[in-house]
């Protein structure tokens, strides 16, 4: 490693700046960010994108789902290059940093690397992935997911949202109907940097997360089924309420996820009785879980764990209660050489960390399924995301870029560099 | 007695012909009935009630919040009459028993008394109530509760339904704003029959209820803040979890209830959570809290237990929870020797019955605050009420509206007898 590379650091100002002129793009009186994917705003932002990498000497190609790759040449272009960024669209009341802050970060990378006029051995790919929130169009990461492989691209092409728009005529509409297939673009590996989300870094005063791990996800619909009868005139020993059992499932999952703990959550997020009033047993309810896990067999042990719960509510209160699985995905490990080297870039730079598990689903846990990937995390103010209220310091995403810098500069390999330390 | 009036029944075939007659206005598909108060359909009832009151030689009156007062004549006009009648509003998917019954089951008694050319030594009086149900306008049992002063007469004729019509003017549309001062029609007692709208008579295998008691009823509005935090990214101890609070808060209602019972019950009928989704840690709900008793001082235990539950539950999960009592109505008893004439009117029927508090509130209630006040309960189906499914038999109610017209004529007293026993 030369000293050019060690001293080599993002320009912070630049980055902040980039980060705030692009929030002006469906700013929210509240500070917030509203681009949902696809979206005239998104349109916005992805023009300005394709400006910005252009300038910066990248190649810009769109794939037939609208995801944007932006290349910078590498020494050898035989080989795929290593894919950094993440994604530019928000939640309805979103935030300035969830997904921008990797994308804008990865083209400050290679606008950093131009900078030091270095020639990497691997070329370096800035990339925007297509709808990763799923608030316009289910399922969440639907790019990356189609990427890879869990669906085809005919299959998103005719998703629709809440309007009856297509995906296709979205994409038409805002002109980013690409012309690669899905998958076309290959990688050697992709790194991406992303806000916590949550609130162990901050907790711990850590600023920099090495993520090796991403949480497996089950999810299920549950509904109970008492018998709706008048509040003033029913015994309680009579009553078959629905939301009393309710209230027992709630309680098991916190108390599963504990027990199986720390490694594991469970949250009910929904619950819905049918014609609810204030002097009426509920009678009939439906509800949501959620159990996330770092461990597959955890997740083995929560789901068994549940339903064990549910059966002895079952029989103690002579109500019906259904609890689906709707979804499980596994946990997503990273891969070990890539984690390792986010972690040495961390310390090259000085920065406390600690090894970390992403609660949240990201493109680079999709990625990780076909190709080599690892995550950076920095800290984000109270743990708070997809809320306007999102905040995260200049130092903390100053702190992300430079290791994602330093990670690309290990990964891509520094081939040639013109100008020298200062 | 004479034999004539201990042998004297009503006409089971006409009462029941006018209950499934009189459910053609507003009948609903599933067989059920939507007569919201002072609408078309109640106009259409209101004119078969007024055109059926005449027939049995009595004369209508209407006050000016529309209730019905159908007077027969008795001996002596100097006293007060003997009332007796219910309601004919239903709710929007009501059944063709609740008020129903109890009305022209009175009526059914006139033309008895009538058949059996008895003159009493008070005059009956049938009553038709406006706005029992509280469906239509805020609040329930709205023209009882004017007349035992709980509101004025201005203060009512100026609420508003959903769609900003006044009472006055839904009266004015009607022709039913009648010129009689509330409260100008006196009463020497009032009875009111109703099914029971709960499951004691029929586990019982009961056929009559004779009500003593009516439950004293406390209403909250509940309130929980704890913090919206991301399903995935919250470790399960850093968690505030306002929905994991709100089912200890309805655990404890149940046990608290339970604990003081039998004459308690507590119900939580409504739970909104501010802006649910599956994957977020519920930040901010608020829910209802309906609590019920027959005596006062078990109201007051049931209060002091829930506010300690609450503060435990704050002080141990560290949330915010408010419960702001809104209302409370204290129990009502019923007059002593009304009750008294019930019981003697059903044993001399023969009829199986039981001591039995209202679980509900009845226009019955709030006339006892003024008037020496009782109440007959009949079995319902399963204890089904304010339901398209709510069901009595034709022996049941038969039953009660001839412990009805003994009642009547013990209160009443028989003058003379033109007609021999059979």
């Amino acid at each position: 490693m030369t000293k050019a590379r060690s001293n080599l650091q993002i320009d912070s100002a630049r980055l902040w700046g980039d980060i705030h002129e692009t929030a002006k793009f469906g700013a929210t009186p509240k500070g917030g960010v509203k681009r949902l994917t696809l979206g005239p705003e998104d349109k916005q932002v992805r023009d300005w994108f394709r400006t910005a990498c252009e300038a910066a000497g990248c190649e810009v190609s769109v794939d037939a789902l609208g995801t944007m790759f932006a290349i910078r040449p590498g020494r050898d272009m035989s080989k795929p290059p290593i894919g950094i960024g993440s994604h530019l669209d928000t939640q309805p009341t979103g935030g300035k940093y969830d997904g921008i802050l990797g994308t804008l970060a990865a083209l400050e990378v290679v606008r950093a690397i131009n900078d030091a006029g270095i020639e990497t051995e691997y070329p370096v790919c800035v990339c925007n992935w297509t709808n990763e929130e799923g608030s316009r169009y289910a399922p969440a990461m639907m790019a990356s997911a189609a990427y890879a492989g869990d669906y085809t691209t005919d299959d998103i092409l005719g998703r629709k949202d809440a309007d009856g728009i297509t995906v296709a005529e979205a994409l038409d509409t805002i002109g980013y109907r690409g012309a690669d297939a899905v998958g076309k673009q290959k990688f050697s590996a992709f790194v991406e940097l992303h806000i916590e989300q949550g609130p162990l870094l901050e907790a711990e005063n850590k600023t920099i997360g090495v993520v090796d791990r991403g949480q497996g996800i089950m999810w299920y619909n549950g509904s109970i089924a008492g018998f709706a009868s008048h509040a003033g005139t029913t015994p309680m020993p009579l009553r078959k309420d629905a939301l009393a059992a309710f209230s027992e499932v709630v309680l098991a999952v916190e108390r599963i996820a504990r027990d199986l703990g720390p490694n594991a959550v469970g949250t009910i997020g929904e619950i819905r009785i049918d014609n609810p009033s204030r002097n009426v047993i509920p009678g009939d309810l439906t509800f949501t879980v959620d159990i996330r896990s770092s461990e597959s067999a955890t997740l083995d042990q929560l789901h068994d764990a549940l339903q064990r719960a549910v059966a002895e509510i079952i029989a103690r209160r002579n109500v019906k209660i259904t609890v689906e699985q709707i979804w499980r995905k596994e946990p997503t490990v990273f891969d070990t050489k890539l984690v390792d080297a986010v972690e040495t870039a961390t310390k090259e730079m000085g920065y406390s960390h600690r090894r970390i598990t992403s609660g949240a689903g990201h493109d680079a846990c999709n990625l990780a399924a076909v190709v080599p990937a690892a995550m950076i995390f920095v800290p984000c103010k109270d743990g708070v995301s997809h809320n306007e209220l999102e905040d995260a310091t200049q130092a903390d995403c100053t702190a992300g870029a430079n290791v994602l810098l330093h990670t690309v500069l290990l990964l891509a390999g520094v081939a040639t560099e013109s100008r020298a330390d200062s």
